[in-house]
């Protein structure tokens, strides 16, 4: 399984403590090896930086690191390989262009008997993931039933639906961005936390660092991260239920559907079922 | 004016001798210090690396130059802006996806007057450059023309037709890649060389770098680069005639389009006819 880290924010936020502690999975704490991406958005434009190293060893994640870009929305993934090899045209985050907006999607998971995008459809998958083949029918799908772009309140109720069917599927969770919203949907296992004044002192699980948000934010700073395992033990994280989908604007929930008899597996039991859906 | 870089070669091949020079026109050796771009493709996959900062100075560059990333198909740009502010979304070069293939452009130049893009078309620019913008144009022509992807014999006389009619509208010099090929525009300054046994030593200019390119190459490497003003002054570099179009594919050049009674500005001819564009 891969695992997925996500922020929205109400103001450029460095994800430094968050990146450092989540990219010693890849080959440290944990054993996802097979690459790894990042993504920032910056107003309209977005840099996504992806490497075929692991996240642990990689000079572009290194490089990350000591460079504290601020953003108000990040993705970021690290990559056990399931469907499709290792190499950089597997490697998430995946970038389309959709009513001239970026988008960035990244997926943990694994969803078998796909149907084949047709050739001609909009948006066609380059590699060979699953995760690929489902960005590219989402937003074939919005195209098709959207010529232009509708208002979010009427664009991201679909995506949700979308997202339901796919999930019907297989193993689904996924963080997407469009730089203004983060939106989130958990198959098995999403944490999230909301971080805003009074900011604390956090400790970090993967790299044992400490930090105290007070002396790096302001009271008006609200900050959330969206990670499938918690980043951090000393702080309250909220695990959504599977099939629950949430969106984040400037830094709090915009919409949050949950479902009926809502199911919270534990780690445990989420490792467990992302490794059966294998 | 902004100026570009790009190579395409038969076997994977590190960039960092010609990238180390050239950057240094982003605020050392010249003046173009409004961020960079360079882009490199890995199989069907591509990574690009976008910095707001001056090429000369980021430490997204520096990683890069200590990084050696091989590739066969790789796009830099260093930014001046004149349409557009600075800034992320409006740094090249810019990436989209056509029929399952990432093609990456990178335009130096000015062209004005361009046509609205249709708010329902299917590429859409993200920033407000004139670069992007073309782009799309470029990208929609071709999806309106071809509804799954023609041949290379059929498609790139097709984007030289489109390329001939925006050069008609201003200053348009591009580069552009599919990962396979590469095809270059001039519209006023473009120069190339193409490297192959016997290799020899090569002098950077802008670095003062030399480099035996027999001690890292084989025999059997063609590797050839595109520039804006050559990267060396010990070695033979062609100049592109203005409004000739050029594809390099496995390091040599497949098409070559030179226009009746074809012009050769000097470098400080083509760097008028640029600033006179504005």
């Amino acid at each position: 399984m891969c695992q997925l880290l996500a922020m929205n924010c109400n103001t450029p936020t460095d994800i430094n403590f968050s990146f450092d502690s989540f990219r010693r999975r890849g080959g440290i704490t944990d054993g996802h090896k097979d690459g790894f991406g990042i993504a920032f958005f910056e107003g309209k434009g977005v840099r996504t930086f992806l490497d075929s190293a692991s996240s642990a060893g990689s000079p572009v994640a290194k490089m990350i690191d000591d460079y504290h870009i601020r953003s108000k929305n990040v993705v970021a993934h690290i990559r056990k390989a399931t469907q499709g090899r290792t190499g950089l045209a597997n490697t998430h985050p995946f970038m389309r262009e959709i009513w001239g907006e970026y988008w960035i999607f990244a997926h943990n998971g694994n969803v078998k008997n796909l149907p084949e995008v047709e050739e001609d459809a909009l948006y066609q998958p380059v590699g060979d993931t699953d995760s690929e083949k489902i960005f590219c029918m989402i937003l074939n799908r919005l195209r098709e039933k959207f010529k232009k772009r509708p208002d979010d309140e009427v664009l991201l109720p679909h995506i949700k639906k979308i997202a339901d069917e796919i999930g019907e599927m297989g193993l689904f969770n996924f963080v997407l961005s469009n730089g203004s919203w983060l939106a989130c949907r958990s198959g098995s296992l999403l944490h999230y936390i909301v971080r805003k004044a009074p900011f604390g002192i956090a400790h970090a699980i993967d790299n044992d660092r400490v930090i105290d948000f007070s002396k790096v934010t302001t009271s008006k700073d609200v900050v959330s991260v969206v990670a499938t395992i918690p980043i951090t033990d000393n702080e309250v994280w909220t695990q959504m239920a599977m099939g629950e989908f949430l969106v984040f604007q400037d830094g709090v929930i915009i919409h949050d559907w949950v479902p009926e008899d809502p199911v919270y597996p534990t780690i445990e039991e989420g490792l467990k079922i992302a490794e059966m859906a294998h």
